[in-house]
């Protein structure tokens, strides 16, 4: 069962808490002068530091279908699918870990797990670069902490992230000012899709901006209680609407609920409009027949590429993948085809 | 059961035909100078004549939202509604007969019958008018034909009519000029609540304009001949889409289902819309679901004054009422509330 097949803490706010690791091997050059064969006994190496329990992917070997899809799913980086020469992916059964061999940096390593679960994130995340730094000579320097290719991963190498779910906050017009806010803090937010991209399905990433002059366990602290503020803004939001203004939010969740069991072609920009409707719908109990959960998946499972590796057919237009959309939410929800 | 809940010929193209007839009462002002003595005088022959199988309502005891119902199921005009004085309704046991005493003439009696079937309500029609003829003195010229009070129905006093749904001819932008067509035959095209209304759930109402000077099967004939011509041209367009164009209609059909499955807040306008998309759908056996017979008879019972006949209540405002409304066709649907 992959780790979005779960429900997690907070789901009814959390979609997701991510920990990132940026780390080098010390004997090999950081930037993109490496050679094919330094590159290859780089991805050796950490395959053998990771053991067994770790799928290794040759990403030079896989059809630019699967790739997007690792790109949809957040597994790698955009980057890291437009990636020239070896680099290699391992990823641990659950999905939960995973390890880019080649990114930017010789070794980004991550863990990502439904709801608000900073904590056990960093562990197993942890637990994995325990793995690496008992096999490998990682790069570090007593100054500056863990070195890494762009100066802003300096010190922990850490990038900690949070993706939430605030539809309140955005109806409230307040998503700029909190992102001010957080800026202060020395956090930032945005979009589903990183930085610069449109937040979808009102999910916004909340992650921290400094690595460097901080402790793991400030960083931690820091974000998980700026994430708690605004759990608890966007709750009190919710729950504060006139008995007109929720009858409308109601109408518009169950309106939400008709079009996806019942339309026959929706496109992945209108799924993300009825995934804010129907989470939303799930969190205030309207919504009963759908699991947050397989809402959860089926925000990963209907993106164009995700979607054709599942259905094993990559439609020819944009109406026909609509088309294969809409059949294959429907038979995710167990709605039978007239 | 009422005549709208039973399923009528050409149902994917006609939804009702109706019969009237326009009469008077010898030895009778046929204007509004008729005293209160003769107008009861008038009401009281009317229904000996009709005999027991008619129900009599005395309009002058009707409360104001059983009249406005009775408007909304075209059993009655808005100015008869509104008429003030002496005036009742006789209707037969499935309500597809009825007759105004004390409308714009003495007698105005009609017969209205699902889907094509202008012969039928024609010989109901004349069924009912027998019996009248055979007790009354009814106003008759041999050069004029029936007396009646506006000369726009001297002759026959008939005014035969045929409520055509017509979804791809007005997708075509072809309603305009069938109507230009229609009237150079002598025939008129309206919306559904009459003269001048907007048409709604894209019904259309075509129905002779000339009551003088030819005979009622004449008028009965080119009418026929009219709207059968009408129905060729609307089934043709339906089935001539491209498969693209008819994929995006099925996909609007499924979303009008799933809009009014689910749905907690419906305005009497969206569902002429809804009820545009699911009657197509059922014709084009796309919805399975729900009847033709079923759908119409939503049509009529959600508008407002019948929608509160139907509950025993009356909303305070638009939005209370958009609500019941929502209820009230789950109910009907057999959708279970969650």
């Amino acid at each position: 069962m992959a780790w979005y097949q779960v429900k997690g803490n907070d789901a009814d706010t959390v979609f997701s808490s991510r920990i990132r690791f940026a780390r080098n091997l010390t004997g090999y050059r950081f930037d993109k002068g490496l050679s094919e064969q330094d590159a290859g006994a780089i991805i050796e190496r950490i395959g053998t530091a990771l053991g067994e329990d770790y799928v290794k992917t040759d990403m030079q070997l896989l059809s630019p279908t699967k790739t997007e899809a690792l790109v949809e799913q957040h597994v790698i980086s955009r980057d890291f699918a437009a990636k020239k020469g070896p680099h290699a992916l391992y990823r641990n059964d659950n999905k939960s870990l995973s390890v880019m061999a080649l990114e930017e940096d010789h070794i980004r390593l991550q863990c990502i797990l439904p709801g608000l679960a900073l904590q056990d994130a960093y562990r197993f995340a942890c637990e994995c670069d325990d793995r690496l730094d008992a096999a490998l000579d990682i790069a570090y320097d007593e100054q500056l902490g863990y070195l890494t290719h762009c100066p802003t991963n300096l010190g922990t190498g850490m990038r900690a992230s949070v993706m939430l779910f605030l539809p309140a906050l955005r109806a409230a017009g307040m998503i700029a000012s909190l992102s001010h806010q957080l800026s202060k803090l020395g956090l930032t937010m945005r979009g589903l899709y990183g930085e610069g991209s449109e937040p979808s399905g009102c999910l916004y990433q909340v992650s921290n901006q400094v690595t460097l002059g901080c402790s793991e366990e400030e960083i931690l602290r820091k974000l998980e209680e700026a994430v708690r503020s605004i759990i608890e803004n966007e709750r009190r939001l919710r729950g504060s609407l006139s008995a007109e203004a929720a009858d409308r939010r109601a109408d518009r969740i169950h309106r939400a609920e008709g079009t996806l069991r019942h339309a026959t072609m929706i496109s992945s920009q209108e799924f993300f409009s009825l995934y804010t409707d129907l989470k939303l719908g799930i969190a205030l109990g309207e919504i009963t027949s759908i699991t947050d959960e397989a809402l959860n998946t089926l925000l990963i499972s209907i993106l164009p590429a995700t979607l054709s590796e599942h259905t094993g057919d990559a439609p020819k237009n944009a109406a026909a993948r609509d088309k294969q959309r809409a059949a294959f939410i429907k038979k995710a929800l167990g709605v039978s085809e007239q």
